[in-house]
């Protein structure tokens, strides 16, 4: 069963001062989290965890994250100058991007960014870019073929657009340590929303002995591995959420059993988890506005796939709690829908819920990550405001809700449309 | 063969004011087919087409639609409002929403839009809101079941949120009469993007039929069938275009065939075509600048699923030509990517194309609708520039591109990252 983490008279009183719909936030859980995942890599002393910024880019969010030690993993420049604002810096950042311009190249190493080469041509680019190979670099592995764990997920790495081939990964270190780098590491990503307690254990196996291949054709010393994001949550209320701890246990103990008779001892352990550090601490509240009987039954909500697009374009299954009725019978079906004029705008399909009245606060569970960062504009439909409740019971405006103005920002240079700006 | 509508010079030259990525527009053949709509359905003297602002909501581009005297199809506030801005009104602007709030009925209202009802429960819900049910009034029809052409393409009515039934469109009609409406449409959308001169007349045909099986039940005459949009474009290089004059025709030939027996020559035609008006015309210009070479052949270019999310999120296909290279054999297979952190982010998957190299100017063709209007900020990127091609040759920025103080604007009413303001 799925709770939500804030009460109907709860959101009736925020709601009172920011109207829905808007993502909420729980601070506890965000904290609880965070604490749970230093505490399962705490046997690794150089670990660190940084947060994907594109997951959830608020800035009061991140700011929680970092009192647990936590870096930001940045993709673009507007995510590094973010990272930058908020005192990141000096090894705090990981850039890890794709396709990536020089210049972008130029801010990351400006702010301090380790800079993660996604393909081989960056280790010319980088240089390029920059006018020096970066003391401490990061290569991304692309092992090509078929990813596959015992539960039957699986990913595709061989069309996947990242990383570099092992051939790629040694050549890579060869020339960067010739250089002039000193500090390198190895990072992939090979599977998304993994719901297993298996997947971190099974990459780190291969990104191990891959470190120790390298070590031996380049003499190249690795000193990190970053595990990069894929760890997911259970949107479902019936899958097994992954258990931290069991996966900080797991790669302790592939590491132990590679990196210990090699005597590496002192690789560091990074991660870039975004979904698992916030998904389930978020939620989109939003009103019901509207029912529609006709060849099915319709619940319109003043929330549409502009504030979360995960349904729309991925099917993707959110769980929805109808607040005050948490204990009510699911002995209705609803088509649970958006405004928006896209049919693919809606929040559940044929869903078992209480019956549903104007007037009711809809509580979309995990909606934390990918849920207003993914937002867009269509059909001219504004993004909500960010609320934080905060560990005391109190709540924060940590994002404003967006106004017209702010949609027809970009014809401010001409008189155009002047009376709406 | 799909041709560009700009050549590598022009892009160059644009290029060095307005970097790329940008959407560009071509105003000439925007005007052409415009032109080519009016004249398909002037055998309709009250015949007008509602651009659906929703695919290319750019005040410049539907000021030049408004010369062939083209309204506004609206769905949101901020559509209303753009419309309003522009002069339209007094019915020129149709308001097709669905899940509709109370104060947009009322905005609508004020603005001299045409409400077209969604569902039979807006009945009562835009009597609540303006306090009298308006004069002029619109229902939209889902028939249920499946709608099917000769050529296989179908949609499914029966599973869309969209519109009443005949049994509610009776009713619904009989209510607004007897609360004073005194003009009568009749809206639907039946199918998306149909590549088939058939849809049309084929909508028409239940529609006008539809239209006298009401008078005959509740003595309201219909003033106007809403075909609204579903015409689609030849995406495709081996698609054939629909022709707007063999399409206008068929219509013609319906309503006369149904409508003339019944005496029901004044019923007018109207449409919301937002992808036949717009798609064509528009590409989005992006400039190579990475190429990576792994398990496939991958070509990196400036722009990314922010500037169009059609490839990653529906897979659509959108053409590529290789400006300067229009004449080359496509003897070279890429995934053609953009940036975000996402595999989806790919323009083109196994595509053919001609050699390509770093600094080549890509068009990707038939962004002109649901292109820029559908893009978002995911990873932090940037919404591009519009430029429209002018009739004369010379070009036009008619939107700027965001720049990172537009990305962080709903932050500006704290410090939090004031430096970034």
């Amino acid at each position: 069963m799925k709770k939500p983490f804030v009460t109907l008279e709860k959101v009736k009183e925020i709601a009172e001062k920011y109207p829905t719909p808007f993502h909420i936030y729980d601070e506890k859980g965000i904290r609880e989290n965070a604490r749970r995942v230093k505490e399962a890599f705490s046997w690794n002393k150089g670990f660190r965890e940084y947060f994907a910024v594109k997951a959830t880019p608020n800035p009061f969010i991140i700011n929680i994250l970092k009192e647990y030690g936590c870096g930001c993993d940045c993709s673009s420049v507007t995510e590094l100058m973010l990272a930058h604002e908020l005192g990141f810096g000096d090894g705090s950042i990981m850039f890890s991007s794709n396709c990536t311009p020089a210049e972008e190249f130029r801010y990351a190493a400006e702010v301090g960014a380790i800079i993660n080469l996604d393909d081989f041509t960056d280790v010319a680019g980088v240089e390029a870019a920059l006018g020096y190979v970066p003391k401490t670099i990061c290569c991304r592995y692309n092992p090509g073929g078929v990813f596959q764990m015992s539960n039957g997920i699986m990913d595709n790495p061989g069309d996947a657009k990242y990383g570099m081939s092992e051939e790629q990964m040694v050549e890579a270190f060869k020339i960067l340590k010739s250089k002039g780098a000193e500090h390198f590491g190895i990072h992939a990503f090979l599977a998304s929303n993994t719901v297993t307690n298996e997947y971190y254990p099974k990459l780190a196996r291969e990104l191990f002995a891959l470190a120790v291949r390298i070590k031996k054709q380049t003499g190249v010393e690795i000193s990190f591995i970053n595990l990069s994001g894929g760890v997911g949550v259970a949107y479902e209320p019936d899958q097994t959420p992954n258990d931290i701890a069991v996966i900080g246990d797991g790669v302790h103990k592939v590491y132990d059993e590679i990196f210990g008779p090699e005597g590496m001892n002192d690789v560091a352990i990074y991660t870039e988890m975004g979904r698992f550090m916030l998904a389930p601490y978020g939620a989109l509240i939003t009103k019901v506005i509207h029912e529609k009987h006709i060849y099915k039954e319709y619940i319109g909500c003043d929330a549409c796939a502009s504030n979360l697009m995960r349904p729309a374009i991925y099917g993707a299954y959110h769980h929805i709690t109808v607040l005050g009725k948490e204990d009510a019978p699911c002995d209705h079906k609803y088509d649970v829908t958006g405004s928006l004029c896209e049919n693919s705008d809606k929040f559940a399909i044929d869903r078992m819920l209480p019956k549903i009245e104007i007037g009711d606060y809809l509580n979309i569970h995990d909606t934390g990550a990918h849920g207003h960062s993914m937002g867009y504009q269509y059909n001219g439909r504004l993004r909500s405001a960010e609320i934080l409740l905060k560990e005391d019971g109190s709540f924060q405006l940590i994002r404003r809700a967006e106004t017209p103005k702010d949609y027809f920002a970009t014809l401010d240079f001409c008189d155009i449309v002047k009376g709406l700006l």
